[in-house]
């Protein structure tokens, strides 16, 4: 079983993507909603949260572990990388291999919660890379709610997301990795605002990329997944608001269980 | 001590108006910051949480509690009224009798958080009453992170604002309560939105006279509470945020203590 969490809905981007790529995979995926948005909440929070999200998943029977959260990947991968012996993927890393892959002048833009761009944890993996890149970041707190709330082709939307990219705009990026999976919802807006020169990097779309590579070269670990097909979906908090979005990104009727943690 | 808790920042405009109305007090704070914001959250994930924040306040020596949190007080009021003997405070009652008390016409308007506003419990506590009254509700779900941002003076907020009280409008209401602890930070873009004519309903305000009234003809509790004027603040997530926005609304430097219930 694949096990996959995030601080909500937005990680059901990445199921959408590894269901799309590794069809067949048994999958459980849990969103920790009652604890919802972790983009505002200090570190060491959101390290307590993932270290028992991750106990959930492989109580569950996951052998493998997707961190579905770019903040949860900023601020506490290498903590669970010690504290568990299981593979666990973030989506930091396969996002900005996509990014040098596709850049020509390494004017990067990275937009995520505060959480994540006070982290610096993409300027440092870009530039390890790549010294010579620039990495323009900005925060952007308002864009996750405005997803949950649904408001994703309304004018105000738009004029936020304006907001946000100016100082990105004004650098002459080529590439902007869209560092949070909620983000990926408001593709469209942010393409139009930032200009259709510029490339976006849907980190949902690399990390899916990077357990596909994986399993091709473990086959211990593949054989260790059930590939019956089957979804299940837990979350820490049942609300309408997450079933209606569930459905819209899975495109299909979602069952949801409920976990206290 | 009278012990005072909110899911994050909001609350400290009742913190302000009780440290104008009856100066003086020992004041315990909570803020549940790592479980912020409620609003989104379902009645029973709410429950849960405000049961452990009146323990927590009452093992710091609180012997009065006020649930300075709209989306607390209108789905776990009837439960912990039950659960717990010492005096509890909320803020739905005392905006209603307020409301009550100014309106002309009847017609009222009530915004508030999704939860809140689900819950229905403005209506029923105004038609009860006031059988004849009209109650019109609008959730505005975008109100808090645009307050918790410190967006209060852009013309997003102001748009989003518009569009939210548009419904209200054209109701003709006379009066309209303010069904977040967030919301009277934005007071001055809602007045001008909403129209001069119509009044606004401050619960911060209304639960603070509750309190004052209350202790005017109960010694015994009177006696209990320390007035040494110590205000002490506890939040169970430190964020620079936080600290911010408490700074601006108390008008003073904080120390913050955390603690993970």
């Amino acid at each position: 079983m694949i096990g996959i969490f995030d601080s909500g809905v937005g990680g059901l981007t990445v199921v959408r993507a590894i269901l799309e790529e590794i069809p067949g995979y048994d999958i459980v995926y849990f969103g920790d909603t009652a604890h919802s948005p972790y983009g505002t909440k200090s570190s060491e929070t959101v390290i307590g949260y993932t270290i028992k999200n991750i106990e959930f998943l492989l109580s569950q029977g996951a052998k493998v572990i997707v961190i579905a959260c770019n903040t949860a990947s900023s601020v506490a991968t290498a903590e669970v990388l010690e504290r568990f012996s299981v593979p666990i993927f973030e989506v930091i890393t396969p996002a900005v291999e996509l990014a040098l892959q596709i850049s020509r002048n390494f004017n990067f833009g990275v937009i995520g919660t505060r959480a994540t761009v006070t982290s610096g944890i993409y300027e440092k993996k870009i530039m390890e890379k790549h010294p010579q890149a620039k990495v323009y970041s900005v925060a952007c707190p308002l864009l996750v709610p405005l997803v949950e709330e649904g408001w994703m082709n309304k004018p105000e939307t738009s004029m936020i997301v304006k907001k946000y990219l100016l100082p990105l705009k004004i650098r002459q990026i080529d590439t902007l990795i869209l560092g949070c999976t909620h983000y990926p919802l408001l593709q469209k807006v942010i393409q139009r605002k930032i200009g259709r020169r510029v490339r976006l990097i849907d980190s949902s779309i690399g990390v899916s990329s990077s357990v596909k590579a994986f399993l091709a070269h473990n086959a211990e670990v593949k054989q260790q997944l059930g590939q019956n097909g089957n979804l299940m979906l837990f979350v820490s908090d049942v609300t309408d608001q997450f079933q209606k979005i569930a459905a819209m990104t899975l495109k299909t009727g979602v069952t949801l269980k409920c976990v206290k943690l």
